[in-house]
């Protein structure tokens, strides 16, 4: 498991008070990026080998502004040409949303999904979930 | 259903070259804005009603910053606490995404969800889903 | 001068109530489209050919949700390597904002600013500014 | 001088393949989290005084996602109703922007600027500029 750590911005809140409901899945991404690591060693985007195909999202409490708040994120599961991540969002001892995210390795050249290289496989397996 | 016209902004873009996932949901949110004066006449954040606790995007193509685009939004179901909101991106007669969103009726005073009022419940009933 | 009406998004506001400060640069983007389109035809990135310099803003009155808003935008300056635009955020007959941003002609390939040509300094030229 | 941690996002690239400049601002408020503290210790919009006035930035150098970043604030200047942020972001030893902010100590409920009390303006002194 990842854990990143987010400090609500104020562009981040909205008019009712807390941080707005579309921050969770920018949140959610920030916390992927030792998946895109994995996945893409040098983060160049001209190597870039994923497609997001499916997001779901439970948002179950008000995330506030004026505490620090922590992405958890690991790898739920491993298929042969795509695979899920789980994730939550956690502030002060409650956690406030979580869900999981389904990305297929793609090959943006030919416009097509490809098999997960085996080694890429092994190093998202690696990312186990929390522990309950 | 309501249509509500997007262009794509350059920081909407990233380095893959293409609009951001995290973005179709901002676009999503965009396309609610008549639902939202439903539920709160004069848009007032004070007197907002809703609370959203899931939302479910299906990526199905790639969207692009050189083309407008379209949201389309409806009333998927309407419960007695909540609602579910059908959601889609159209770009050169393609569909790029579609998504369902929940929200509950929340009195935000007492943080509690509340009965969603029966004038309320018929004026979303009227936003139906476009004919197949 | 191009217009480039902006209806708000709930997600564009913050928790004092009114749309927050850092969308006024975002609107401005979104205003320089047509300018974009001058540049690179296609609006293609592999042929982006500008990179920004200074960006100046005044905020002047609060930008509410509530109401659609305006961006105007126009070409205050072309010079032999760069170029400054004006904009201007309207909402309900009242200025909220204004400000200038500069952008050199750029050639990413070898890092180096280079010479605006003619035809594109004339293209900007007749984006002329908003009478008085 | 207050130093914020900044990890890129790939939502905040855009599709030149850098970090979009609209971000810089979003980093900047980022990075004044702390001076938002002195004005309001509890972080309550509702005791929210400030309104921001202007913003100067100076974009030197692009900003990459690969890397992690660093945003640099203090106070540059308090005067009897305003003050002004002095901000720097960092990266990989070299400066990519550099700007300023100015905030107005303002009354919400009036509408009205106001004078900056003593130990506010106390406060923001202590946090000095980055010595040469």
């Amino acid at each position: 498991m990842i854990t990143t750590p987010i400090v609500p911005r104020v562009s981040e809140t909205d008019g009712a008070g807390h941080i707005n409901n579309v921050f969770v899945p920018i949140w959610f991404e920030a916390g992927r990026r030792e998946i895109f690591r994995i996945l893409t060693p040098d983060l160049d985007f001209a190597r870039w080998r994923i497609a997001l195909v499916n997001m779901n999202v439970d948002y179950e409490a008000q995330i506030f502004f004026q505490q620090d708040a922590e992405v958890r994120t690991w790898i739920e599961r491993v298929g042969t040409k795509s695979f899920t991540v789980g994730e939550e969002i956690w502030q002060s001892g409650r956690r406030c949303a979580r869900g999981t995210t389904v990305y297929v390795y793609f090959n943006y050249d030919i416009q097509k999904s490809e098999p997960i290289p085996n080694d890429i496989a092994e190093g998202l397996s690696r990312l186990s979930p929390p522990e309950l």
